[in-house]
């Protein structure tokens, strides 16, 4: 038996038994999924590091243990009545197994490798007809020189498996570099264009293993050193193009089998749009939903999971905008600043109780407003303030 | 040592510490504080009486400890930043030993003795010139029929102390009902008329020992059985009214010097608004801003008690009405159909994790709307659903 921590009580025999919905990782993520759980009075169970972790020390139960050992997954399933996710990492054969051996996963493993294999997701997309960049799989920089020459330097070359925050991709001008960045990857790399990306797009789906869907508002989310930095809904693009990212995010859900809460990314490019990455979980680019949407994905995401109706996906403002919260440079921690951040008015402060680090996610604050350019100086005047920067 | 529940690990040296934020009571109201102090990164510490405590159920830290035994709130002061409440009736002799003994209060036990002492309220709110009944401090029958002789029967009599949802409060039509009123009561009542009642309205008041103060807009409650059944946001009355009731709740609380999130509540009557209670922390009559205001009555109260700027009280929507969700005579159990209540679009369930009785609030749904129709449309559908009441 792994360590429980902030364990439970049991149930009178005379109540209904709460939901328990099993979460693996417990970081920011499964934080905010905590506070939607208490709403709804359903029992969050994570697979944790350690006490530290985010989510415990928000008080959610957890059970400490490896996520990469069958036997601690087994437990873990066994204590809940769904398996899901804040994050991708997770070996798809073990998943598999636990799905076989009865456990019910959301997303299923089948539709989750979607978003752990970024090789296996262009080909299934791109085979079924939806728009992914050209790409090929790469195992030599000979493979990467011969698709330059037809597509030209330099290529981006991204691990099939294990990126985050653009960790796991690299952008190589030439084949010397291409060798650098495959060495360490025996199994190759996916190699792709240069692409000219006009914006990133993100778009929430929830999805329940019935079949409904709900779609939140297109978002844009701005990179910096490629981790989110801004995030803004609704994205600023016209109607027709609005709709258009929607059904796709919708028919790329449907199409993959996704349940719960997933968020596709899109590039828009002068070629239109192109597929960047699948998320199958609570995705920084819906965080303004907490207060910015009608159902939070938090929420919608304990929702789908347990095959209850979805919420609203209606924005409650004209505009939000979350800025991410990043551990400055000279190390010192936000929470220090958080008193200064909280008197501007309008500014919804997030912590998430890590440890600073410089550039590690910490926090994020949003802001409403009437149009973009209000809620997005309140945001990131409260932010400025957290990271040390402001003026 | 007494018992600690959902333990938080030490914080490593190097960090900075969490604010602990203490509050005596560990039901619905700490539960919805420990969803805002996730958000602020603040570590709440509860006085509980045991595992399954509302806000222990969601989490929170919990001391397990009878808040009438000194030893044991000396314990629990000395464990947090600051003390604050989740109800009224805590012996103020003890609170105020704690607060001698250099424990800080939020608010202070001289404040926090106008909301559990009905006569200190109406003496001293009295002869400070503030609105109140006519009233008087009835130990016999005797008394109390002299009062009737001037005001007319029927009465209201009111125990001084520890009385909530309408228990401790009695309408008497003679003296015999009086006296058997009064024969549980060593120290008499308060009498009072029986006032025609137009409406019921709150108003929230935050205030830091600074002297800031922030006021919510004015709110009406409708009571059923003496329990609050119902709130609209913001109340239907003139502009000259609101700003009336507004102005004179941020008095009192100037007045007796509170601190920390208080409600007051005010009769709306023929002679005008007459103060009918205090109370000293969260209420249920500011539920509606979780969703409704900018910032929510549980942050707000996590920073008036830290002493940290006081959030926006702006509605975001024109109108929020939220209905408690109470158990049904049936003795069945909300939770059962909650997933039926989660297809109400709009509908904000929030349930407390407490054990179904009939007459017991489990819960509260809000919605927002374009008018005060369309909101109250939509969180009563919801809750009848949950109440088993749906047609």
């Amino acid at each position: 038996m792994a360590e429980l921590l902030n364990p439970r009580p049991p149930a009178p025999d005379d109540a209904p038994r709460r939901p328990r919905l099993g979460v693996l990782g417990a970081g920011q993520l499964a934080r905010m999924d905590q506070q939607a759980a208490i709403a709804l009075d359903v029992d969050l169970r994570l697979l944790a590091d350690g006490p530290s972790d985010a989510a415990v020390l928000a008080g959610a139960e957890a059970l400490v243990g490896d996520h990469g050992d069958l036997d601690v997954l087994r437990e873990f399933a066994s204590g809940v009545d769904v398996v899901t996710f804040e994050f991708e990492g997770v070996d798809n054969a073990l998943l598999r197994t636990l799905e076989e051996e009865g456990h019910r996963l959301v997303p299923a493993p089948a539709a989750k490798l979607f978003a752990q294999d970024k090789l296996h997701q262009r080909r299934g997309l791109g085979e079924a007809g939806f728009p992914v960049p050209p790409f090929e799989h790469a195992r030599t920089a000979v493979d990467v020189a011969e698709f330059a020459a037809t597509h030209g330097w330099p290529v981006v070359l991204k691990a099939p498996r294990g990126g985050y925050d653009g960790r796991g991709v690299g952008v190589v001008a030439d084949a010397q570099a291409a060798a650098a960045f495959l060495a360490p990857l025996p199994d190759g790399a996916l190699v792709e264009p240069a692409l000219r990306i006009e914006r990133e797009l993100a778009v929430q789906v929830a999805r329940t293993s019935d079949g409904a869907t709900a779609a939140y508002p297109v978002v844009e989310t701005v990179q910096h050193e490629a981790m989110l930095r801004e995030l803004v809904a609704p994205a600023e693009i016209d109607d027709a193009l609005a709709a258009e990212a929607s059904d796709l995010a919708v028919r790329i859900v449907e199409h993959i089998g996704g349940t719960g809460l997933i968020a596709v990314e899109l590039f828009l490019t002068p070629d239109g749009l192109q597929v960047n990455e699948l998320a199958m979980r609570p995705h920084n680019s819906g965080h303004y939903s907490i207060e910015g949407a009608v159902t939070s994905q938090f929420e919608q995401h304990v929702r789908a999971a347990l095959d209850w109706p979805l919420g609203s996906t209606e924005l409650i403002a004209p505009a939000a905008v979350t800025v991410n919260v990043v551990g400055p440079e000279d190390g010192s921690d936000p929470r220090e600043r958080l008193p200064a951040a909280l008197a501007v008015q309008g500014a919804h402060v997030h912590l998430y109780g890590k440890g600073a680090r410089p550039g590690r996610k910490l926090g994020h604050v949003t802001a409403l407003g009437p149009d973009v350019a209000t809620a997005r100086a309140t945001a990131w005047r409260a932010a400025e303030i957290l990271e040390g920067t402001a003026s």
